[in-house]
């Protein structure tokens, strides 16, 4: 039932048996808490009707899961819910979806992929594009650091000199944070999950770009929320769409890109920039803008939270894309007044941050090194940014648009062909792709592929691309 | 309003004046959710008489409130709370407790406390304790790992030979994990929450023992549950009262400390356990052992995650408490086909653990280094356990027990003493206690105080705390 990669688990049941069937279908309906603790499933005679089965195929599934304790037999009365719900299962809530576009499928199966696996499809850098010298130079300054920092637990809000120098970044960037509004945080995706909690509650609206980044949407699952999501243009949310959405759902939260937004490549221009916040202002809105990606900006654009001076917008930023994505280090940057209740929010579900992740960041950002292999790094995307639009362009794909920077093409496959399908036979040829409707809270990218030029210069790639769409 | 060092808002209001206490009357029923968004407000005529002053007092109230946009008049109809809900204050959330014993109040004390502050409240040993040496070495050893290890996300259960030593050492105290049961994570709060969020869901009841570490009544807290205590004695929960909480509020879930708990120090004995686990069965309860304290122990004492093979418990371990602080890593032993979901509720909300702790971690444990620190740390404590014990007896501080091991030592005030106003007494001498109360789910541990032996060695703790107990 928790199979998520490929197996399906809607048609054919967990062993592909009538019993097996019938099985899964409650078990779905007990996960998705239709069927809650305590109530009673349907009658043996009804069930069988509408899984059109034998009633001897429903008392059998009943019996199983009476046996595993999911469900308990009341002689006379029929069969109940245990009283213990099972746990919470991402995979089961909300709305239905293909498991091979389930937004934990790249996530899985980057993260998991052995070494003999290619993944154009993930979200990040080779290691080797990293800065490996400074990492080793900062490790071998810290074997020289204070016995506290190697040891104790950090300050609430996280280590002073990197609030500074973080403040001081965004100072260029136009986004007004002392380091006093500035929290460290073990990553960006616990950055948003912190705010999620602080935010919002079960139930509520959240407001998300179609497409998005999958994990936004496997994040705002783990919080039973409402998600709603906007079609994002080459300039920013469709604003006419927003504005509609806005009213029909009274959502409380908005998260999103605003430059090098993932997985389009797209730029928020100021004019949408402007009329998004004047919209966000009349209906009550906070936004959360995730700018993991700032570092890979040829040339600063717009920020929403530099427009609205961080009163409802929260700047998230973090290291895991540029510096390691193994030394952690995310932040927050907020209103003065929220700060205290993110504190709280911080102790009770980690206690701290973990310094020495922030000792090994503030040591390579503090010199000039950092800012150098950034530039390398710009240069190298770029090229790469043009290899890989080129033999795609080759194979048929066309690119959504030309990024100003990042690792990101968003590329239309032809007319015909499926992005699930195509990922599903690559992944047999140990190619991990990122098809277009885990992006998607509509499903509707279902023609995109999403490519990291900078896992994608073997060859290979494209052989298998090619192979995977002729089918 | 989120004030929690001392400084009441329940009782003055946010400015000390008849207008600001009807404000902070109005947000806390906001905050609280007792007032949702879009409900009326309390008329102004029934709120002046609630309150007891004026009307024009209230009306004043009201009208600053809609200036800050929280609540809208609606002119001819009255006063309504705004559509967008104020972000969550864990310091509202719960039963209203006084500031100074607050959950957070010992942790942010402790974390924020400055050079010249002692410490004897906090729960943690001092950075002079900690393997220093070995985690120097561990550090230069990271400077010559491959650049995957220093710069690539990890797997999602984490560094596969820290999990294979992390099953063989659970196996020694009884405990089956193999390492595919076994998920790293950032620490063990973070192990805790992630449970929390797979196992229950707002407005669930969860057990704790009372008195019980503080943190788990702030996490709970965040998760909205309902949390019921129950009296927890020398050799574990009191096991009539136990079996009273589970028929009275049908739990599902029981969070504890089987060994070294904290404060008490007590140990679960092998009778208690095995009833434990018989209700919990018949009850279909779930069961959290946090061992963090695990190391400390001088001989192993029954678990119940041992007694119960990981069926229905799931162990909990951190090596914050005697490795490092600053380098973080965390571990979840659960059953098996609980791990899936796990992962993917670990990637939803923080993507990947940090492997540069993990590797820091495995260095240290993988050689007989750290066997060798931790007997050093046992007799240590064993002999700063002595010397804390004898000297607060000399002020009439009475010890609930005389704990095996661990750090901890929970000791009674002379009568007529409340260790809250002690504990506020001692900080302005720059002392931080743990007051009984922060602990305590039914807030009867008002003579209580938690010593950490080893925060305790300077003679200044002792004449603070004399100083304090005369008032």
């Amino acid at each position: 039932m928790l199979d998520r990669i490929g197996r399906d688990d809607e048609g054919d049941g967990e062993d592909g048996t009538r019993v097996g069937r019938v099985m899964g279908a409650i078990r779905r309906r007990i996960g998705g808490r239709t069927l809650a603790p305590g109530a009673k499933l349907p009658s043996i005679r009804g069930f069988a009707k509408v899984m059109a089965v034998s009633t001897s195929t429903v008392v059998e599934a009943y019996d199983r899961l009476a046996a595993e304790g999911l469900i308990q037999s009341r002689p006379g009365s029929g069969f109940y819910v245990a009283g213990h719900l099972p746990p919470l299962s991402l995979a089961e809530i909300g709305p239905k979806l293909d498991r091979v576009v389930d937004p934990f499928w790249v996530s899985r199966q980057s993260l998991e992929a052995g070494a003999d696996t290619l993944t154009p499809g993930c979200g990040w850098l080779p290691a080797a594009w990293m800065p490996q010298d400074e990492l080793r130079r900062s490790l071998r300054q810290l074997t020289r650091a204070d016995d506290t920092v190697l040891a104790d637990y950090g300050t609430p809000l996280g280590l002073p000199p990197l609030r500074q120098l973080l403040s001081r970044r965004m100072a260029e960037r136009g986004i007004p944070a002392s380091p006093d509004q500035i929290m460290l945080t073990e990553s960006g995706t616990q950055a948003i999950d912190l705010l999620c909690r602080f935010l919002i509650e079960p139930g509520d609206t959240v407001l998300v770009d179609d497409p998005c980044y999958f994990n936004f949407l496997a994040l705002l699952r783990a919080h039973r929320v409402k998600v709603v999501g906007v079609p994002y243009t080459a300039t920013g949310p469709d604003i006419a769409l927003f504005a509609e959405a806005l009213t029909e759902h009274q959502p409380r939260l908005y998260i999103t890109n605003s430059a090098l937004h993932n997985p389009t490549g797209a730029t928020l221009s100021p004019a949408t920039a402007h009329r998004l916040l004047k919209l966000a202002e009349q209906s009550g809105l906070t936004i959360i803008e995730d700018d993991i990606f700032a570092d890979f900006e040829p040339e600063p654009a717009p920020r929403l939270s530099a427009f609205d001076g961080l009163d409802r917008v929260i700047h998230i930023g973090s290291f895991s894309k540029t510096l390691s994505a193994a030394a952690r280090c995310g932040f927050i940057a907020a209103r003065p007044d929220w700060i205290e209740g993110l504190i709280d929010l911080k102790i009770a579900t980690s206690f701290g941050g973990n310094p020495v992740s922030a000792e090994l960041v503030l040591n390579i950002l503090k010199d000039g090194t950092y800012r150098k292999h950034i530039a390398t790094l710009r240069d190298r995307l770029s090229r790469a940014t043009g290899e890989t639009n080129r033999k795609l362009q080759g194979l048929g794909l066309k690119p959504f648009l030309e990024p100003r920077g990042g690792m990101f093409l968003w590329c239309e496959l032809p007319d015909g062909l499926d992005a699930a399908d195509v990922a599903r036979r690559a992944l047999a040829d140990k190619i991990v792709l990122a098809p277009g409707n885990v992006f998607s809270v509509s499903q509707t990218a279902t023609r995109f592929l999403r490519f990291n030029v900078a896992q994608s210069s073997d060859p290979r790639v494209f052989a298998a691309v090619e192979r995977a769409m002729r089918g």
